[in-house]
């Protein structure tokens, strides 16, 4: 998977990867509906407006992307209903050719941390008889309960050639709390990098790891440093866009053969139609804002990369 | 619910939580074979398993316990079925006067973590209405993100009246790798410690917080030391019985009131009928089983605490 990933980079000539975390509050109002006249105001009435808003996404950014991010809080949030949603999401995503990261951020004693990869990367045994309950094609993990918390991961995703993204540095605001501190002159997440680097070595593609990093858009001066540290990981980046990155901070996430990272936006794609640049295609037009969306991010990233 | 869950180890006199992780290796055959049955060996037999099982499990022990811990893994990992069944496990507990403590360690940026927590602890609104999807009483969270990754879950529990544990020590055999770190010479865990007294003030219950702290029975030097720093937290304490904690090791986890830690047990306790002390039960028997394996722990930590 880490070899179609960089593929579909290749091909794509764009490093991104559109998160699908579909609040309601994005979903245009002729979508949601249409999805509660057919289901009323249920949870199933809003699981199918996020997979009819996802589907229109997909439809009309699929050919300019590698991969998609679909992030499960805003499924799991519908309950039982809304994780049907989030599985048909994966599926139809894999379908169209594109690389799917289940959003996740798991992680948990060992015997615990194998359900769970089992249920996102594997194959869970019911009898004689086995199945691929949400089959993403990597997933995010969080890294504080230690090895035996992320190895059973790696085990599934050897035996399936699949991949994993680590949390090292996040984001968000308060990620410092912890992340920043630090223990014998260095911060945290650079050990838990050094961390990721080993564990890479469990599981190797060509050029790259199958088990690779997120380090947040916001941070570029730690992106640099965890670049070093950890050459064969691919580097999920969230943060760009709404949440304040941009191109120009991308660069040091980035390799000399232009590969290595893989840049996220959520919000600023999906509901891009909301941004005042792109309120001419309105509501309705949410597609093709999507996708000029889209269109703009990869011209952005490849100016900084030198590479448009 | 912290008041629910005070008085509930009250009446029961036993500071006891049971770990509801059915994997299916657990359940007896004779469960399977009659899921199986009904639904074949599918996702939804698989789920069925489960439930039933719990249900055995819980009718058997409900007047002796105070709560209970599902976790979701075990679920999740049958997929939506999983899921479904994670939920009828957490109803059927509550209507059984149990608290319910979803094992979830969820935790991301903020607006990700008010999702997880609507989902979990709260309620979602869809179009005019509002549904609770999975409506645990206490959720557990992993801090790694910080502050904006744990304030939306509080602020939901502000409003359900519900509560959260946060990891701080983990019961692996690996949680030493970041967790014992030392940062200006005090260990990880004791600065996230400090954090969840200091989050534990923005929702106090009486004597104690809303906010918890996980800290694991394998430990209980560091337990003393925590239990030190936060004060007014409830610990819950994983890592008896299987996992190699005993009675004596719990002391340090209590306060002077014989309150402030809930421990749990799972495998110790639902496949108890599959440890030689416990064996003339047999698989038919497993109710009884985990009926005499609780007297014996609650007598067990009843008698290191001083109150057999």
């Amino acid at each position: 998977m880490i070899q179609k990933l960089i593929e579909n980079i290749r091909k794509t000539n764009a490093p991104i990867v559109v998160g699908l975390d579909p609040m309601l509050d994005y979903i245009p109002a002729h979508i949601q509906e249409k999805a509660f006249a057919a289901y009323g105001e249920t949870l199933a009435g809003a699981a199918e407006a996020v997979w009819q808003f996802n589907k229109g996404i997909v439809d009309a950014t699929c050919d300019l992307i590698p991969a998609v991010k679909p992030q499960i809080a805003m499924y799991e949030q519908f309950g039982v209903e809304g994780m049907a949603a989030y599985k048909k999401t994966v599926e139809y995503c894999q379908e169209k050719g594109l690389v799917v990261i289940g959003d996740i951020k798991r992680g948990d004693i060992g015997s615990t941390s194998a359900a769970y990869a089992a249920g996102h990367l594997g194959k869970v045994r019911v009898g004689k008889k086995s199945y691929a309950s949400f089959d993403a094609d990597f997933v995010t993990l969080n890294p504080y309960m230690g090895s035996d918390g992320i190895l059973p991961f790696i085990k599934t995703a050897k035996e399936e050639k699949k991949g994993v993204f680590i949390l090292v540095k996040t984001s968000n605001p308060s990620s410092g709390e912890f992340q920043d501190r630090l223990i014998d002159g260095r911060p945290l997440y650079e050990w838990v990098g050094e961390k990721v680097a080993q564990w890479g070595q469990e599981h190797m593609g060509e050029a790259y790891s199958y088990v690779g990093a997120v380090v947040g858009a916001t941070y570029p001066e730690m992106g640099k440093t965890l670049r070093r540290l950890m050459p064969k990981a691919f580097i999920l980046v969230p943060g760009y866009g709404a949440q304040g990155g941009k191109g120009a901070d991308l660069v040091p996430f980035f390799n000399e053969d232009g590969l290595g990272a893989i840049v996220n936006s959520s919000r600023g794609i999906i509901a891009a139609y909301r941004q005042e640049k792109y309120q001419n295609f309105g509501p309705e037009g949410y597609q093709d804002a999507a996708r000029a969306a889209v269109q703009e991010m990869a011209a952005d990233i490849a100016g900084a990369l030198g590479r448009d």
